[in-house]
């Protein structure tokens, strides 16, 4: 089959191993697949996104230097049935899921493994007890987007914002619009979103925000300077940006007894100071994942509208232009999601 | 009157100008003090201690090497109401009070300002609306420890602990042992207490501990490991060593989905690794402070037996006594809190 290959330093569609279903597992042909921004950054720097898992605890056998095809915002259609399946999706059903696979060495990440290539192949395996049907009349495109949307509405539940609160949602690329998206589905707000980038807060005007801010006009103290927050109004920052630094930028200027929600992955050695974080009474809550139970939700909140995906996505590619779409992705201002076609 | 002074370097018990009650405030007689943790570090390093508080955005006065009264775990007996106060305490009422007093130049801590001498002082001025009456029948020594338990009192309320739960104190000095009588007299638990010092084990089975252990003999991640803590019971860690490097410790060794609340006060410069917290999805509660409600009800556990404070006082001490209880905290061992008498 065709796969979209990443090795050190270069990414190229050529031809590689069919995957083969093992026990538990359905074999899949790829519909639709987003590309995620730790995938951008995981294509320059694999090593140290595999050395952070490890250090955390995660006994992934990922090897930087051998080839690994990624892509984890998978749709695929079911063309076949492992060992030890029980049949809940027929050859022909229309799949998401979370993008674990359960292999021989444990469980790998679908789209980070050197043995289980991912959505930006044209056949996955996939671990059918992870699987939902894509509801009739929801695109692949579409569908394949529960996958990012998750991961906002993961960080929202994380955050447990009970009473009134003003939220900034700091970095609107697709992890921020997600979490604006979770917001706004669940009633939580104001929604205050805010990025360097005029085309990105285009987007989160689309995906629902109330407001949106230009930092460079704007910075973020004179948003809490006069957004009401305070002890009625928790301030609670979610921040998406994901570079080193930007964390502890958040920490510095929030609010004391604020609430920030970190999503954005660092990926890098970023450390943030105790001793502010201690001093102001912060919360600090780390949401890097999400649960079945809101990946289901989340399908759900797509097929019936709660949530509108269109102004996510950007672009649709063929995927032997996958590399090229790697590069338009740099550009903030044009894109939030591309996502890659094998239909 | 007569208070122990900070100077770089020295501690002396001498001959200070009296304060006089300011506009909501009233004049003091010192009861009985407590000296914390806090006190202990600000003595040789007050710098670096109100450095981190000005990086958190507190803009107090106090110069390091001018001189300090230290002391904010006090009870006091009134002396004296300063005009603009409305009388709630009769000269005569024994009371406790949060330590801080509104000066000229706005709030600050009493027990860490040049302007304001703290418990170690025979007289103190107190803000009017921040005290609490002792109950009759409590004697001053256990009063004055409303404050240290309040911190306590405080992380608890702060870390929500909603569900089933296997809690962790790592660091058994008085404020860990304040959290372990939080956490009992709430009915949160089981508790675990983890520190190297067989002395300080002692004192919080005498809290209520449901168990202690020593790192020495079993590191923490065999404690998790055993513990059954996991999906269905929450591992929460309470970091009450305050030094730092000992919250980055727990963060590398809670599992994931954990619950770190930072109640330590690691003064000086101190970083969490912000990848590792984000793969292993943790929240991480900081919690410096109480509030008003919290050191209230915590007056009341103590007075009516909920909370029993005696088995945290290991020695009261005359004024002049103090440098020498300054020396002897260094010991671990023998020493949980010691309170200075002024009757």
């Amino acid at each position: 089959m065709h796969a979209v290959v990443r090795r050190p330093g270069q990414l190229t569609y050529e031809e590689i191993a069919e995957p083969v279903p093992g026990e538990g597992q359905v074999l899949v042909r790829t519909l639709a697949c987003g590309i995620c921004g730790t995938d951008l950054h995981a294509f320059h720097h694999l090593g140290g996104f595999l050395d952070g898992l490890r250090r955390s605890g995660d006994p992934l056998p990922t090897v930087e230097n051998e080839p690994v095809v990624f892509g984890h915002e998978f749709c695929g259609e079911v063309l076949e049935l492992g060992p030890g399946t029980n049949g809940r999706f027929a050859p022909g059903s229309r799949v998401v899921g979370l993008p674990y696979v359960t292999g021989p060495q444990g469980a790998e990440y679908v789209g980070y493994s050197n043995r289980f290539p991912g959505g930006l192949g044209e056949r996955m395996v996939l671990t059918e007890r992870l699987l939902f049907a894509v509801p009739d009349g929801l695109s692949a495109e579409h569908a394949a987007l529960t996958e990012p949307l998750s991961v906002g509405a993961h960080a929202v539940e994380r955050a447990s914002i009970a009473g009134p609160a003003v939220v900034v949602v700091v970095g609107l690329g697709p992890i921020g619009l997600a979490v604006v998206a979770a917001l706004k589905a669940r009633g939580i707000g104001p929604v205050i979103g805010m990025d360097f980038s005029a085309g990105r807060r285009r987007f989160a005007e689309a995906m629902g925000a109330d407001e949106v801010v230009d930092p460079a006009v704007e910075p973020i103290e004179a948003v809490w300077g006069r957004s009401g927050s305070g002890r009625d109004r928790r301030p609670v920052v979610f921040e998406c940006v994901g570079r080193p630094g930007v964390a502890q930028e958040i920490l510095s200027t929030v609010p004391r007894r604020g609430l920030v929600v970190v999503v954005g992955n660092a990926l890098e050695a970023s450390t943030l100071d105790q001793v502010m974080a201690f001093n102001k009474e912060l919360d600090i809550c780390f949401s890097s994942n999400f649960t079945r139970r809101e990946f289901g939700e989340t399908l759900r909140h797509i097929a019936d509208g709660a949530i509108d995906v269109s102004p996510l996505i950007t672009a649709v590619v063929r995927p032997e232009d996958t590399p090229a779409a790697f590069e338009a992705l740099r550009d903030p201002e044009s894109h939030a999601k591309i996502v890659v076609s094998f239909t």
